[in-house]
């Protein structure tokens, strides 16, 4: 069961109301890296999680994720001041109010038009929040090395976000969100490590003629390598466009059809057959004004 | 450039069709874990990479990857032979097509009346893949995690494939794949390390009062440690309802509003405010046939 | 700020595992009508809100909601135990896992194969979540009454999820979550009444000519009337295919182009009009076999 | 059936081409406010509805929406006349074409460059209509709660537009709009009041322990009270962080399983249990340039 | 302005409810090539459309096409009759109800728990309609010819669902519409026929060395050949994987850079540089248990 | 299997960067008329292809096109050189990175903020790419109609690129492209017209009494007519508000219940009936501050 307290973890504190800005914070409240995405992230897989110190740690995360998530969403907020009561009071002088919305870019005006000023669940370019961006699939060997990215990328926008503001109390909260992603990254990489072995992740082991093969598949001026592709552990093989399969058969698809499917695939393939021994006249002929030729010729 | 062979980068033989299995392997074909991710995720890294090693590799991997889209559409297509044709020629014998694609569950009447029986780039629910699966943000110290990741759930829902099919031809083309997830995983650590140093990501180092802080937002029945939290390097802070904001400050959000703007908020709160002093009749009395009191009662 | 107690706000008990159920209860935790919506929704409004008194009301709901997400959740694991670790560590006979989750219909196997049985935030068709479920526009006056029927809406789907089940811990959860809603609603209510007046939303007046005028647009049998179209405050106005507009003037859409534009317009009709005056063989000709005849016919 | 006369059923005049508004203007062709999510709402509604006088309401107005979407569609063609000319037909003048709809913000480019100065189905910013905004459940008593809210949203979001207004002949089109969403949502009020009892919506009771509980979970520095938790109705109860379940049982989740699930979960669990005695190495030691210690430390 | 009259275009009845076949029917009422895509494809570019034949013939299939997608939405209610009033009115004995929707797999349960039993706008998977299905783009010699491939898709889907259907109203009502769309194409044909030239569509000519040239880019068994990339108008170019680029010069990317830029990057560079001198420790060889080499090997 | 080289099908040279400009390319890359969509519209074609011909021809594009992704997506990154840099390395002088991102609209802040500067696969308003772009359905009398239009699309959306570009290097790379689509468009025809017959498309016939019907359904000032709707296979069918359903039945729909079923529907209609015989007094007239009639008042 969650509680609140109306009181931010972190204080919050702006200089000066800016929508345009405002505008670019809502990458971290509704953006695919943004602090619901983590929050979302961390509550599903505590709920699903049988072992109890990983349980622990995802509850005490995806709580600091929420309490980090009204962070930035009070930072949108104290942005948008002024802004969001001179659209809904109407107070405008002279196309004034058309000129801040529309000029500062940013898309802003979704902000303002269809959001009244809030913080809508959007990225900066107003692409609605989905959980199609939370990639927890059940598994900690798997989901662990994601949320270990996802800090990771989640650290990068906040200090692109710094980089772009000059306002002290913005730089300063965004700091601290910043900083617990690194925090947070280090935890789950110590629970990841925890799990002993961890790496192939999950049960089944690979098969061992491919596990340590490196596929050369791109040409460039020089064969590059690096630890990526040689050392001991690689088997760095070049392949070409006229390579065969590497299992060493045809490379072919096949299936074997039950009684009566064959047949039936005979006939689509009669009814929709592409015949080779014509030039047919065409649509784009017609559309060029081509004259159709007496009769369809063979070739 | 790109080009292409017709013959498979590994051989695909299915024993008999099955649409309801080929609509589950629709999962790795256009699912969010699937080869189409795969392969946008390391070519669209790969097209904007500057360091030659890394480049090379991702064009390298995601060539691969999508010669493995290949292979798994493949399995798709092979499980799908037969019901395909039994559709658009129109042979049913008793209501038998509609109660096949219905019976098996699974979607596959969307692969089979929508989509024709071919391999549309769905996962298996029916959900249209979508670039919201790409997390790739443009910093390698967070792609490469990202990739990592990536290739570690990519592994698991081959096995889960694996574990649920019976067909050794099938099984055999997924160990395949399965198995090269484990190998591109392998390139990218290796390629991650040899960033020197990869972590903290990015540039910007991160608060020191808050990078070894492991905050306490939930409460159990015990509270359980683990090296997520305890040990050297962690400051291990209790948090409950009643703790204040970490900075020491206030913890309330604060905006200082340009003349005008006060004005213009108060006016809209004056507008909208809630009374808090009255009580008075609601639509949900009026729709419980409650009713109204002769006036709004004050308290 | 957020904390958590590790104990749910109502205890679940459940009789027996079942995917099938799980998938459905899905609806109420990544669904359109579920928890994760609700607690969006009311933590969004709150964070904007400036009036004390709503402020401290959507915070207490919001927290509540997020509470309930976290008990349909469990409801949904308790459910997938055992489905889950049968996938995970490959336990099956013959097939059995295989039939298990694609005759259970209901997608579970996404929730399988995918989500390897933890709780997803899709709904039961496997749609992921997204933040266009969300309608807040920052008005409080609109906002309320969406929020007002978002609790009907969810009163409904508890409802019938509760007619669906017959383990009795099941539906004691579910009961308790339903009557939340019934409870909720009523809060909204007695939130927007006090906003006075309330109606219309917003600010500006309507245009008097139309705010009671009923158009009839659709003609049936007979001509259907009740309080929504008559009595003392409202005119009700017949419309047929040919009423002209409803202010009086052309109907027509209209522009004044600034020099220059004219021009380029009459360019661009120019090349792309369609010529009446011929009857010119199409591809559908070409494509059903129809001799073209041997030149375009005028009419 | 419909019928269509294409005369509108609101005269449209503009004074001069200005794709930024045009673009603002699109809010309500094809944003979740808008009027093609009116339209579909009450057709579909209409479509399923059984009751007569409803089923009538419900296709006059669903009718009248399409009219109204017919309505902006003209406004936001209008305002791009020129526009659409200037790029179909290449007439550029050193860049010209470039700045105008890159300078205009608001996504024009869009409109432009992919749509070619149409009226597109998707919002200001670009995002295209879904059905994910249509709420419709099938029950009237929810449906009617629905429609209220989504007029009263209709209505504000008008008001924002003709705020951000000069032109006179749109302000005029707007306020009619704006002003057909206040006459429905009266019609609305009036169906969903002639449903006696329509509260609490649908069947089921709600249990009588919880309809009448207001839950203080968010604490702030005042315990603010007013109609929505207070009075005769009311039972306030505070919950704080080590509040119990309010079932007054255990708070824990809890299922039974079935013979074998047991056994399988627990080889799950053993597989993958993080080790709480141990502080491994990680990566993300590695990556800062840590000297792994010589053996994992026992704490 | 669009009226309506509540009798159909055609005709509906159906011989017995059956919800699973409801559930396929909404593929052409909210799914890809279904009517509302159609009326939303003709509708939006009828009011952008200037030429008035064109506007004309848009408008009345339009209009018909929302006709149309009342006839299948009146056929998807028909089929769920009874099972709609079943679940609302909590109808059941022994778990039936439960048995019903799921056992019928085909997402019926989605169509009865989300939308009570309606004609929601969503595919048969349960995906919501979106506007990403229209592909208008405002140039009549593109969208004529995307009108000609919709009409040409949706008469297939039409053909699948007879294909599938017993019932001899449902079958004669889709033959119905399936037959209308071939009408439409024949009018869309006839209109893109009638603008001259229509090919290539738009205004700019193509590059001559480029517009008759072939590409083979994959590599079969033989070498197949067709009216496609044969004939006199085709010069065949065969590609491999060491093909230059085709416009004879480097086939790199590059851009000057203004100064100061390429500092930058040499910066950035620096940082994110990828050692391929050495062979790092990765976290793959800690997880998989690997002793880290005493120190990092040098190649 | 692919293959790939580094050295692109054609080459890039760009003069100057231009983050605006690129974000303007990113409509080809992951919009929806733009490379990926149709990369993967002839890929899966090619995979599910059983013509020998066909999918040959299929293959050859699909590998084309995906070399057309490489080139655009090289022009996005060239034109985004520095920016990139900039923003990673935080050089910034007294806001001046803010007011670049912002100020050149164009949503290029989302492809910096988030993207870091790369090639994301969304369109230029930062929508990311769906395959709800890809329309293929299975039978290529359908799918090759799409794919002529799909490369219809994409050369006007060229077409209009090249229209805003000044930079000769960038217009040179966007003409081979677009022409590109023009042969590849010719290709597509002659497969089309190669199958014998390919109208209608697909197997059933249209019922004859509808196919050569044109109903007129949108009343103008005149009747327009043109090839479309007039001459020697044209019905033409004036339909009004008031005509009759075309089959000449009653227009209503029916289904013929099972026993059950019609008395479980009558008490839902009983519960949720509309009474039009009351005037209720509605939470509207509460939220006008209209005092509510002494009782509800008859009609």
């Amino acid at each position: 069961m969650f509680s609140h307290n109306k009181r931010l973890q972190y204080t919050v504190h702006v200089s000066m109301p800016n929508p345009g800005l405002a505008n670019l914070m809502l990458e971290q409240f509704g953006g695919p890296q943004g602090e619901l995405a983590a929050a979302c992230r961390y509550f599903t897989q505590a709920i699903a999680e049988d072992d109890p110190g990983r349980k622990d740690m995802l509850f005490d995360i995806a709580t600091e994720e929420l309490s980090h998530l009204e962070v930035i969403g009070n930072l949108v907020c104290m942005l948008n001041k002024g802004a969001k009561g001179r659209l809904a009071e109407g107070v405008d002088e002279q196309g004034e109010m058309y000129r801040s919305i529309t000029g500062a870019g940013n898309d802003s005006h979704l902000t303002q038009v269809l959001y009244g000023g809030g913080a809508p669940l959007v990225n900066s370019a107003g692409v609605p929040w989905t959980a199609a961006y939370v990639d927890t699939i059940g598994e900690p060997t798997a989901d662990l090395r994601s949320n270990i990215a996802a800090e990771a990328r989640a650290k990068i926008v906040y200090e692109r976000l710094i980089n772009l503001t000059e306002d002290p109390g913005v730089k300063d909260a965004l700091t601290f969100l910043m900083t617990r992603e690194v925090a947070h990254q280090k935890s789950f990489e110590k629970a990841l490590y925890s799990i002993e072995p961890n790496f192939p992740p999950g049960k089944l082991p690979g098969d061992p003629r491919f596990t340590s093969v490196y596929f050369r598949m791109s040409k460039g001026e020089a064969d590059l390598k690096g630890p990526w592709n040689e050392g001991p552990d690689w088997d760095f093989v070049p392949m070409t466009q006229d390579s065969g399969p590497v299992d060493g058969r045809t490379g072919w698809a096949s299936v074997e059809l039950p009684e009566g499917d064959a047949e039936v695939l005979r006939a689509m393939a009669t009814r929709t057959q592409s015949r080779t021994d014509i030039d047919p006249t065409t649509g784009a002929e017609l559309g060029a004004g081509v004259t159709p030729p007496p009769a369809a010729t063979k070739k």
